[in-house]
Formats: C-alpha cells, sequence, structure tokens
C-alpha cells in the first residue's frame, strides 16, 4: 500500500518548490508538469534509461502534452560541455520553446547538468529534479546548485536555478549499487555533523537499518537531509556565507575527485574520506574533541565510504585544493567542526593542513 | 569640461544598479569596482583593444587591485562556446575566485557573452558593462540579458543577470563607423515605435543631429532609451509578459541575420529593416495607420539602416522566424503596433506574415 508523500518545502528568493517523498513518486510525477508546459524533455543517462526510462516516459505522455527522451552517457567523465551541448541541441531540433519542462532523471550528474540546460536554454526554463541516487536525494537535488566540469575544476561553470519540483521516489533504491548506498550515506551523516547533533546520533544509532535500506529509516534520514538543506538554502541562497558549512569534506574531497580523475571515487565516497580529513584538522584548529573526531572516523567507516585518503604527495594536495573556488584568492578556507552540530569556516595556513594528508 | 553624468536606475527583482551616462566617463571605471573586489578581468575585443585597452587597464590598476585582461576575436560570428571557453581558461588559469569583477568593454556582442561568462562561472561573479558601441549603450548593456549563439538560433543560450553597474561614455562613439551608428540609432527609434510616441517625434526632428553625433542629442537620445528601457525591464524582468515588446522588429531582425550569417547585417541593421516588415505587418494585422507606417519607414531610412528585407524565399523566412525563441510551440506571435507609441504581443497565421514578405 501507498502511503502518503513526506513533503519538505524550500523556501528560496528565487522560489518556492515542494520536495515530495515516498514510494512509487515516480507515479506521480506527471503531476509536477504544469498546465501551460507546450512541451516535455526527459532527460536521463543509459543506465537508468534501462531500468526507468521508458516507465517514466509512459507517465509524461499521461500529461497528453509532445514528450521526448534525451539519453546522455553515464558517468561524471560526461559531466562537460559536450554533453551539455547535446542536450540544447536535441531541444532547438525539437523546436523547443520556452514553455517546455525538462524532467531531470538520475543521479547527480543528471541534476547538475539538467538544471544547467534548463538555467541556461533560451535563458531559463523550468524543470524538475527526480533524483535516482541517495546522494542525490539527499544532496544535489535540492538548492538550486547546477554545473558541469572545466578541466581545470569541478563545477566551474554553472548557476544558481531553483527546480519547479523534487519529486524523490525511495522505491528506486533497491535497485542502487551498494557503493552509490555509501556514497549518499555520507552526505546524510555529514548533515549531522554540521548542524544537527541529534541526527549524528540517531544516523550512529540506526546506520544497520540504513545500509539496509529499510524503508522507514531511510525515508526519515531522506527527510531530515532535505529539512537541514531547505533550512540552510532558505537562508543564503547563493552561498554568500552560512551555505558554505554545507561543504564540509568538500575541498579535499573535490582534491581526490580532481586527482584521482572524475568518477574513479564517487563523489560521496570523497566526500565521505575528505569528512575524516576535515574533522583530523578541525582538532588541531578548532580543537575539536579527539573522541568527536572518533564518533566521525567510525560513522563514515560504518557507511561503507573509503576512510584511507590516496597519497597524492602533499604539495599536489594543496595546489589542488587551493584552486578549489570557495577559497579566497591565495587563501585557503576549510569548513571545520567546533564540535559535532557546530561547524564554522575557518582560514588555515598550507603547513597546518599538511599535517592531515597522507604522510 | 567635464559635465557630470546622468544617472539611470534600474531597479529588477534579482538586482538594483545604476547606468551613468557622461563624456569622459571611462576616466571613472574605477568607481564601480567594489572595496571587496580580489581580482578584476578586463575583457574586451581586439579592435576595441587597439584602440582604449591600454586607457582602461590603467585607470583599473589605479584601484589597487590586481588587473588581467583578456582580449577575444572580434564579432558576432565569435559569440560562441569556444570564446566563452577562452575566458573561463584564463580565469581559471589565473585563479580567479568568486569575488572577482568582469569589466565587459566592447559593443554587444562583449556585453552578452562577458555577462553570460559572469553569470555562470563558479556560479556568479559580478561584472560592470562598459558599452562602446551605441547600439550596446542604449539596448544590449541594459537589463541583464546575456548569451551566446548556437549553430541553430542567435542567442539560444544564455541567462538573466544584471550587471553591478553600466559606465556610458559617449565620447567613445567618436571612433565608430557610420554603420554602427546607424544599427544604434534603430534601436534608439524602437523605443519610440513601442512606448513614446513623442520620443518617436523627437527623434524625427532631431535625426540629423543624431547622425552628425551632436553631443546633446546622442546624450539625450541614450538617457531616454536607457529610461524606457529599464521601465521595462524594472516591471518584467523575465520576460515574462511585458519585455516582449522590446523585441519589435526582432523576429524578422534574427531571421535576416540568421539567414545571411551572423555579423553580415549589423544587429541593428536587421532590426531596422525588421521594423519596417513588423510595421507592414501591423497595418495588416493591428490596422497601424498607413501614414504611420511611412513615417516608420521614413525614420528607419533617415537613420541610415537598410529598409529592403532580403530576399530569403518565403518558405525559408517563415521557417527561420517559427525557429525564433519567442515563438510558443508552433504558432508565430510577433510584436505589432496598435500606433506609434504602444506595441502588442500578436498571434500571426503563416499566410498573413507572407504578404509582408518580399516578392
Amino acid at each position: 500500500m501507498e502511503t502518503p508523500a513526506v513533503v519538505v518545502n524550500v523556501d528560496t528568493p528565487s522560489g518556492s518548490y515542494n520536495i515530495n517523498i515516498g514510494e512509487g513518486r515516480l507515479e506521480h510525477l506527471a503531476d509536477t508538469i504544469p498546465e501551460n508546459t507546450s512541451a516535455i524533455a526527459l532527460i536521463t543517462n543509459s543506465t537508468i534509461a534501462q531500468i526507468y526510462g521508458s516507465h517514466a516516459l509512459g507517465v509524461l505522455r499521461g500529461t497528453g502534452k509532445p514528450v521526448i527522451q534525451i539519453t546522455l552517457p553515464d558517468g561524471e567523465t560526461h559531466k562537460n560541455w559536450k554533453t551539455l551541448n547535446s542536450i540544447y541541441d536535441e531541444l532547438l531540433t525539437n523546436r523547443f520553446d520556452r514553455n517546455c519542462v525538462m524532467v531531470a532523471l538520475g543521479g547527480g550528474v543528471i541534476g547538475d547538468m539538467v538544471g544547467f540546460a534548463a538555467a541556461t536554454y533560451m535563458r531559463g526554463v523550468r524543470f524538475v529534479q527526480v533524483p535516482t541516487t541517495l546522494l542525490a536525494q539527499v544532496d544535489s537535488s535540492v538548492g538550486g546548485k547546477t554545473a558541469i566540469n572545466h578541466p581545470i575544476g569541478k563545477n566551474m561553470i554553472g548557476a544558481f536555478y531553483q527546480p519547479i519540483a523534487v519529486e524523490i521516489d525511495t522505491s528506486v533504491l533497491g535497485t542502487l549499487p551498494s557503493r552509490e548506498v555509501s556514497a549518499g550515506l555520507a552526505e546524510v551523516i555529514k548533515y549531522g555533523m554540521i548542524i544537527d547533533a541529534d541526527f549524528f546520533s540517531w544516523c550512529e544509532e540506526n546506520m544497520h537499518s540504513l545500509m539496509a535500506l529499510d524503508n522507514d529509516a531511510v525515508r526519515y534520514a531522506i527527510q531530515r537531509s532535505c529539512e537541514l538543506k531547505a533550512h540552510v538554502v532558505s537562508l543564503d541562497e547563493r552561498e554568500a556565507g552560512l551555505r558554505a558549512i554545507l561543504n564540509f569534506g568538500h575541498t579535499f574531497g573535490h582534491a581526490i575527485e580532481a586527482a584521482l580523475g572524475y568518477g574513479q571515487w564517487l563523489h560521496g565516497e570523497a566526500v565521505g574520506c575528505g569528512m575524516i580529513q576535515a574533522a583530523e584538522l578541525s582538532r588541531l584548529v578548532t580543537h575539536l574533541e579527539p573522541q568527536e573526531v572518533s564518533r566521525i572516523k567510525s560513522l563514515v567507516h560504518a557507511s561503507g565510504c573509503p576512510t584511507q585518503a590516496p597519497d597524492l604527495g602533499s604539495d599536489r594536495w594543496i595546489s589542488l585544493m587551493q584552486g578549489d573556488k570557495k577559497a579566497l584568492a591565495g587563501a585557503m578556507r576549510f569548513v571545520l567542526l567546533n564540535k559535532i552540530g557546530e561547524a564554522v569556516v575557518h582560514k588555515v595556513d598550507a603547513d597546518t593542513v599538511r599535517k592531515v594528508l597522507p604522510a
């Protein structure tokens, strides 16, 4: 039996929308399409297309609107201008106008790229996020960050652009590889670390249920993650200040991804590992208690993410992290923890950072 | 002696900023750079760089901030992804962060492309418009439309993104080729046609002074054009309705540009000619008085713009216009005039459109 969706509202200066969370939400996808929509583009990747493509297409055709499907190659390595341009080509060839709606069916790569396509096609059209990975459901589909990668850095080209709705169908997680579940859990536990100590404890107690994809546990973890992210984003949509705390672990994580080549480690895996490094750096700089560092390590480990950072050589590490776009010119800034549940942005000199890099 | 700048404020939901208009405004460029700017990129084209590049660079260096100059190839044919990407490359290579400011020194192509680079570099950084053509001064630098072209259509990829300031130095018009003066005047007289009959009459009376670049006449024409555009944009930043009237003549004009290859006719020339076609269509559809059609033809002619549309074959015309991004799916919509000073958006069937195409 289908239970009613849990609804989380996201309210930002540039738009308000709902996140609907529940089993079987794919069935309700047509409800997110506004009446005055001229045409719909279902945009997904080759992997997701095989599993959910024809079902989603059928549901969208139920609107009576023209629907096309655009299938992109799968993977972070394709999150670039070439793939983005293939979306523009299809839309223009099919004469899609400003009143079209794009539906992003996939993980974070699809969501970021389709979001950026929507932000820039004819100077902006509407889009719906249908995240199919846990990571996308708890993080990238919420808050309006869209982007593609540049050879010099991840997500360097993008826009803040909000969807008109987010549909989170928890049933799709059943087909998710376990590495991707772990990668998503990294972002879930991040919210506890930076802003909600009670949720961190809840994650410690329920990590086995989460790893087993227990439906109630997963739904609550998604709901709480979305609520916490929506709260932060509503206060600071464009990352003028507070929103930066969501990047806890990401400066280290992005360096790992950039060094190993995007797609070798999953984004969430790199962030999981990066959070341990950020916790260790917090111990040195903001005096995070060693016991809390241990709890963070244990929880990352329990989530199935890697806990040992790759040895890139410390100069390469520093160089990669200084290129991170959260850096102010020349300086290195990190999101650190005062304690579990309380994050702060802090400038750190390179010598101190070197102390937490793999020897 | 330098006279004080005329200031026109633009107030939109996504930002408020001033347009400063006067002789010698380039000298004051440093005043537009905010205190917390980390670095400045002066972005211009190879033609403008030779005339004003070193002067503008010197003024910006007076801020004490790091300044780089990025010189792009000149012309509409370079308003594409490749050129845009060369901006990203330079900024990333020079480690420009989110607190940088881009300065767009050039005509509409530079303004549109740098504006889009600013909208999308690291999800948005600040930029200043310094338009050096009359057309850019009265039109493209105001209102936040940014874009690049796609092989299938002009300005298909872009964003609404407002600058933090617009500096209009009327002295730079002295070096402008006369074709470009005429192209700019086409947009000036457009404002009279669509929204201000008194200004249309003023243009009729002062066209000789404008063509001769009489300073008082030119400054007033720029000021009034910016005021009228700012008024429309403040009511409808994202072209949900009213703003579309600014596209009077543009559906025909874009078809001319697309058919002949961007850059063969200047944008303003194509719009000038397109306004005559739109006036003729208005005579058929919204019953614009034949006498007013004649006044429009005469004023376009007096501005030095072409008045005879190229014969593309009517099927090609229709096909090109249906691809215009202002079109709703399948239908053809035009900005037409009820009378001089009053524009309306109207759906028109293809057979009626054919009547005003070159035989």
